[in-house]
Parts: structure tokens; C-alpha cells; sequence
């Protein structure tokens, strides 16, 4: 048997921690996770998952507002009346949002009822959108497109900081390879080449980077093992009637699962899941 | 700060273990740490390799006697002489062997040296080759060819099986991406969806697919977080001088430190490194 | 030697043509040549570009006036002023004009100034701007995600019909594979498929499908073989000094090599190109 | 109406042309048609491909004795009996043959029966098997790996060259891609690369690069335009019933309109199909 006894050491890293709401950062010891629904749908659906993050003493709570998607028949959001629902039930457990500004025209919208705002994976390399909330005093959370080269993403976030908004954290979500056997394929490698190289503290999404709720967790242990700042979780009361990627969709009794492995993994690093 | 307290629980799997000389098994609860250089050079660098494994506690020694290299100019392997130094260093020390046959008329020679046969990355559809060590009594070490579906790679392992060879363990090592800032990405989803649906244990080899050694230990990390059941990992006394895939060989002096980490991971998985 | 007599005979396609100006027709029996400097610069260089159009009896002229590009500190285009030069110097020769629109802000002004407004393959799923260009009376030119299927591109293209406008163009740009050897790879399957499968005229980009001038011509013959219905071109009169995409531009003299080629396959295909 | 009269110019290229046979060349200014089933099935049906062939004026009969595939339980070729098959039936027509060497052990066997011995796709880093047809005075067709860069796959060719056989053809024959639409996408630019850059002629196989026989057509038309020495194509007597590949393979009634359609884009190109 193996027993090495060594100093407990991370790989030395150039993040600059992003400050979110009063109390939390993103890129310190913490591993941040964040938790909600794809879309907002109703406000019981959104309440129902901010009392399962608020129970197991998450703090950030996901959700998008506005959902265009590959089919223009497919639902596409509540538009204002989700942001309104994100933020009240957000505040009735003292949760922080993150949610998506989908165009140039979303962005004063999303700083007013969010934390943090979300740049999708589709909109990297939408510049003017870049711009747009480079000229906020919002941490931008960045997405990396699923057919960027990390290069291409990293060069996006300094489209955002050459705005003035350095308060950027890069989101590895998966990238498209030549398999389909899970929707994407999570890039460790790149969270780990991100930690080494880059300023941005830089979390995993586990369910866009599989596509299977069944792979979830495994997918959020390895983006923690990698050395990935917090993990982005799609969750849903019942994932099979969820109005948009149903199939990647936690349900709500897994979530402290995550949690709990998550954050053994997290120790083992030395840090903890918050 | 999240805790969540639940009993440990990994994913439930199909595995069936596979025995490794007398006393190993890869696919139980013992993750298996397989190291040495890509290429056996010479008897020194090859028993200075075996002698780090052995300080740590490690099993397992790999080293490459057949090396055809992309160019034809390249180093090309001790041969015979290699297999012979790999295992008169892995008998000095109580090791087990792993080498890779390169063509069905390297099978006997690497069945009598070895303890466990590889096929490489490049060979994984090569068919006599699948059949030739499917008739041989010998554990398989079959890596995913690196722009193969996973669907290709466990249909590879039946024509292994087919010949009534069911010692069969399969290692993801990286697939190709449009992404050159790596050498390949390691594809932590495919760990995770073998454990859940094939018979077969899975290792990962993170120096192929991080080609780089300031990468190796985040990938060794995420690919026992992913549930990986052991490692293949090159390492080397002096990296720099290494004749074949110098940029990503750890030195000796690192091998602790990854056994050290990755031991961490393993029991936050409540599995111990070997 | 093979001699085989038969009618010529172009497979069959649900194309519907789209009328351009007065005179023009994209997606019927002609092949609808598109050419221009990457970047509008200045006023000479866009005059000396349409000169070159004219001459070989050229009807379209491409140019970019917003070019934000993969790094903040690249030249950004001329912006308006680059629209009126597109404009003055197109009228001028009697050309028509073909611009990008980079963002829902700049649709007014490419509906004013151009003739066909182009979406660029980073925009082709960014929703707002698909429903804008939807919303106007203008052809649009949607050119392919470098990595989204023709499903995906096919979807976007219903985006904006589904807002009422039904004269879209597709275009085949290049797609992002593993090999690094050419910038991107000419899918001239996918030319093939869209002309059997959709009722949208395609043309292909041979300059951006190869990144490289000394392989634009064989591409542009490729993409008129394979069924494109037009192409679309970067010249520049000192292609050494542009200030974008320099390495993929042809030098002025280069274009009637262009026209002649690819019009002699236009001609096999029982076409001709205008 | 664009009409450009310039001398038919050809890129330049380093072709350097293997002679098939007694009088037939690869690589100069006939484009050579090769076609056949994918497998030997049996004396009927390789004959009636034959026959197809030979009435249109081809001159080289392809066909596989040894077809081990993705799956163990599928068709696996008729070995000896199927070289056979295709020596009796290629010498009753007068007919050259191109057939696939699958391992080490089948290269002398390909050499007597055939006139060019393939290496498959899956097989162009399996560097024992390109050694020894290195070792023969045979022409060898080095089919690309659907996963090789372009560099490797000259390096593999290279790996022939070194062991004194410079006969040596190379095939495009599709990469695979991020898009399942196709089986494969057709890389117009290797194609032009390899003319501009390499001393090898370089052919297409349309039948692998789309595997859908609806594309095979404008396939081959895209190849000759982008400048390849030859074809390589999959035809049945009866496709739906084929035991390998068929949904690719083109009926015997296709074959007078992909040789008419070829055959018209080569003369556009100054060059004749054989």
C-alpha cells in the first residue's frame, strides 16, 4: 500500500480571488457551488430548488431568464417575470443569482437583478455583448464555447477586462468532440491549464459537460480534483418535466450527494465546498 | 459552509475485476499505480525508475521495448534487450510488469516478459493484433485508441474477449480535441461511463493525455475522482534527456508527491492508491 | 479511357432561389461570384478591390466595417465610415454589396447600406441578432458555426425565417478539426447535403475554409463541384499589409485565375459563374 | 457574366507518378477510377462489379478478402478464397487489383494476388505492416487515418519509403468530425496539400468520406476538383443486401453517371479519366 506523507500542497496558482455579494469569494480556498434550474419556470419550480440549495448551506442560486435555443419552437424563457422570481426567492433564503444576459440588450436588466452575470457558451466570442458587461461593476462569469480553444477564451475574457470589469470568472462547460456518447466532454485539463496560467479563478459545469444526470457527479468530483473554484449545477423538482435539458437535470434528492462528494473531494484538496 | 453527511457511496458499477500477478487486482477497491519510462533506454534509467516505485510502495513498473515513433528517424526501442532489463529490474525489486506489444509477432515475447500486455492507442483496431493476445493466457491492458468513441473501444475489447481472453482492462489516455494548448484532453466522462456500463476496470494515463508534466498531477487527481481504477504514468530520472515523450514525463523526485495526492483522492473515494 | 455520354444532370435540389438587387439571382443555374477585402481599410483599397470585381464582370462585393476580433488590441474595422466607402465605391462599378452585421445595434445600419447582410460564424447562435436580421426586408447570408452541425446551422436559419424573413443564403466557411495544417476544413459533404436537403442556396468561403491563399483556388473549385451555388472571396490589393486575415487573401492578379477555374467547373456542372 | 480567358494552368505540384501494371500511371495527367465492392462476397457479385467496371472503361478492380470490423460479430471477409475471386475475375476482364493488406501476415499474399496493396485507414500507424509492404516491390495505397493529421499520415508514408518501396499512393478518405451527419468528412484541402506539398499522388474515396451513396457523387466531383489523381469507390450489384457498407455503396447503375460526372470535371481540370 501506498503512504506518502507530504505536506498537503495545491498547485501554485496565479488566481485573483473575485469578490460576490458581501461575504463569498470565488478563487480562495472555497469551492463555490452554484445551483438552480436551467430555466426559471414557475416560481414554486424556482423556490422549490433554492430551499435545496438553502438546506444543505449553498449560497449561489442559478437560473436563466431568457433561453433561446437551437429550435425556435422550443420554450424560450419567461424573460422579466423570471429575473422578478429569481431575485424574490433568492432573497427569501439570502441566496446570491446568477443568470444569463443572452444579448447586448439583457445586460442592464441582468445587473440589476443578479450577482453575477452569466455569458453563455454560444455568446464567447459575441463581442459586443463583451463589451456590454465589461462596462458593469458586475462579476462576469464567462463560458467557455464548446469550439473555443482555451486561447479563444481566455482572449475573450480580456475583451471584457479591457472594458474596465476585471471581476471575471471562467466556466469550463465541455467541449463538443467527435463522441456522442455524453453531449460534451469535460476539459479538466483545461480548468487545471486555467489555475496554472491564468488570473481567473475558473469553475466546472458538470451538466452541460456531460448531458446526463447520471454523470453528473463523477464530473463534478474530477473539475474538484482538477483544481476547479466552484462547480455550476443544473438541479430541477422533476428533472423528466423540466422545460429545457431535461436529461442533465438533478433532482433535488441528489443534490446533497453532490455535496457530499463534492466536498470530500475538496478536503482531500484542502479546501471545502461552500 | 456546506456538510452533508451521508454514507460514503461510489456510483454502483459493473466491474469485474482482473488479477494481476499473485496478489493484485485491478477494478476492486485498490486503485493500482502503474509507472516507469515510455522507453527503456538502458539498464541504469530503468532500475532507477523501478527503485522509486518501490520506495513509495508502488506494484507495477511500465516501460516500452517497441517504440515505432511517428517519424521513422526517431528512436525506435530496445526490443528483445528491453524486455529482458524490464524484467530483470522488476524481479530485483518484487515488481509486475506491463509492456506493450506492437505487432501480433510481439505477443509471445511480451506473454513470457510481461505480466500484463499493452495495446497501444494507435493499435486499438488493429485486428490481428486483438485476436493474437485474446488467445494468450495473459492480462490485456487495452488503451482507447485516441480518436476512437467509446462505443468503438469496448467493441475493440470484445474481439479481445471473443477469443476467450476475458482479462481485459481498458485505460482512457487522452482523445484528440481541436484544442492544441494539450496534447490530448483526458476524457474523465469516459471513466465514469465505463465504470457504470462495461465489465472491464479502467485506468487512466495522464501524461498522454496531458502531454505535459506540469499537467500530470491535476489529470491523475481527476481521473481517480472520475473513478478511475488505477494510473499509468510515465516517469523518468531525467526527463529532459528522455528519448521519447520527454515533455511529459514526471521526474523521480515528483512521483511521491503525485502518489501522495492521488492517495488523497482515493480515500476521499473510500478506495486506497497501490 | 472512360468516355460516358449522358445528359448532363445536376442532382436534384429543393432550392429556392434568392432574388439580390435587380438583376441577380443566388440558388438557380448561375454561381453568384462574392468578392472583397476582409477589412474595409480605406477608401483606395476598397475602390482598388471593386475595380479588380468589375473587370472580370463580377457582380458582388464583400467587405467588413465591424471586425472585433479574437484579441482586444486587433484593429476593431472603420465602423460607419466603412459602410459609406463600401457603399460609394460598390455604386460607383455598379456592384452590389454584401456586409457583416455584428450585433442587434449594427442591423439598421447593414439593412441601409448593404444588400445582403451577413451573420458571422461566431453569431450563427446568437439568437437576438437572427431575430433582428428576421425582421428586416434584406437577404441574409448566414454563415456555419466553424463547429456546429448542419442541423444546428440549418436551426439558425429557421431562427430568422420564423420572424418572416425566408431569403436566407447559408454559406460553408470551414469547420474546426484536429489538424492544424489549414486554419479550418472545407465540408464539401455538407455543401452537398444542404443543396439535397434544404431549400436554401449555399455558397462556400474558400478563403476562410483554408486560412491560406496558395489553397483558395482548389478550394473554390471544390465547393462549385460539390453543388455550391456561389462563392465568397478575400482580396486585397497588397495582401502582405492587410489588416486582417492576411494569410488567406488573394492578390488582385490572383482573382480572373480565380474566375477562369472555377469557372470552367461551373461550366462541367452545366452552369456559369456571374 | 464573368469570362475570364487565361491558359489551363494547374497548381504546381511534386507529383511524382507510381506506374500500375504495364501501362497505367497515378499521379500524371489521367485521373484513374478504381471501384469495386467493399468485400468479396462471392464469384457473382465481384464479377458483375467487374463487368460494370469494364464497360465503362475502368481499369482497376478494388475489393476486400479480409474485413475484420468494429464488431466481432459482424462479416469478416473470405480471406484467400476472396483474392481468389478477384485475381480469376480482374484477369478476365483485363482488370487491375487493389486490394487491403490487414496485417503483417497477409502482406505476401496481397503481393501475388494484387497490384497494389492498400493499407487501411485504421491501420496507418500499425508501423509493422508498413515495414513490410515497404519491403515489397509492390505499389502500396496508404488510405489516411480518419484521425491522423496530415503530417502523420506523410510520416507513415515515410515509414513505407524508408524500407525502399517509394511506390507509394496516399487516400483521402475522410476525417471524422464533431457532425454525424456524415460518416466522414471529405478533406478537399488534404487533398491540395498533399498535390502542392508531397511527392505522393493522393486519390479520393468518396465512398468513406461520406459513407452515404446520395453523396458519393458530388463527393467525387469535389475530389478531381481539388486536384486528386484518382478514385477510389464502393459499388455492389445489390447495396442494400451488402454484408459491409451499405449504405455507402453505389448501385452498378450509378456508376456510368459518377464516371460521366467525374469524367467532365477532369477535362474542366485539362485532365482525363481512366
Amino acid at each position: 500500500m501506498i503512504v506518502v506523507e507530504l505536506q498537503p500542497k495545491i498547485e501554485e496558482t496565479q488566481t485573483r480571488p473575485v469578490a460576490i455579494g458581501s461575504d463569498l469569494n470565488v478563487g480562495g480556498s472555497d469551492i463555490v457551488l452554484m445551483a438552480g434550474p436551467c430555466s426559471v419556470e414557475s416560481y414554486q419550480q424556482t423556490r422549490a430548488a433554492a430551499e435545496a440549495i438553502y438546506s444543505i448551506g449553498g449560497r449561489v442560486l442559478r437560473g436563466g431568464a431568457f433561453k433561446p435555443r437551437t429550435s425556435p419552437d422550443s420554450f424560450q424563457g419567461l424573460g422579466l417575470k423570471g429575473l422578478e422570481i429569481l431575485r424574490a426567492v433568492a432573497d427569501e433564503f439570502g441566496l446570491l443569482v446568477i443568470t444569463e444576459a443572452l444579448g447586448v440588450e439583457h445586460v442592464p436588466l441582468a445587473a440589476k437583478y443578479a450577482d453575477i452575470i452569466q455569458i453563455g457558451s454560444r455568446n464567447m466570442q459575441h463581442f459586443p455583448l463583451l463589451w456590454a458587461v465589461g462596462e458593469t461593476d458586475k462579476p462576469v462569469l464567462l463560458k467557455r464555447g464548446f469550439m473555443s480553444t482555451i486561447k479563444e477564451w481566455l482572449s475573450a475574457a480580456e475583451h471584457i477586462a479591457h472594458r474596465g470589469n476585471e471581476q471575471i470568472i471562467v466556466c469550463e462547460r465541455g467541449i463538443r468532440s467527435f463522441d456522442t456518447a455524453t453531449r460534451n466532454t469535460l476539459d479538466t485539463n483545461a480548468i487545471a491549464l486555467v489555475k496554472q496560467s491564468s488570473p481567473y479563478p475558473v469553475i466546472g459545469d458538470p451538466s452541460h459537460a456531460t448531458g446526463r444526470a447520471d454523470l453528473v457527479l463523477p464530473a463534478a468530483r474530477a473539475a474538484v480534483a482538477a483544481g476547479a473554484d466552484g462547480l455550476l449545477v443544473e438541479i430541477h423538482p422533476r428533472p423528466t418535466e423540466a422545460l429545457s435539458d431535461a436529461d442533465q437535470a438533478l433532482s433535488l434528492a441528489m443534490l446533497p450527494r453532490l455535496a457530499e462528494e463534492s466536498g470530500r473531494i475538496a478536503a482531500a484538496m484542502g479546501r471545502r465546498l461552500v
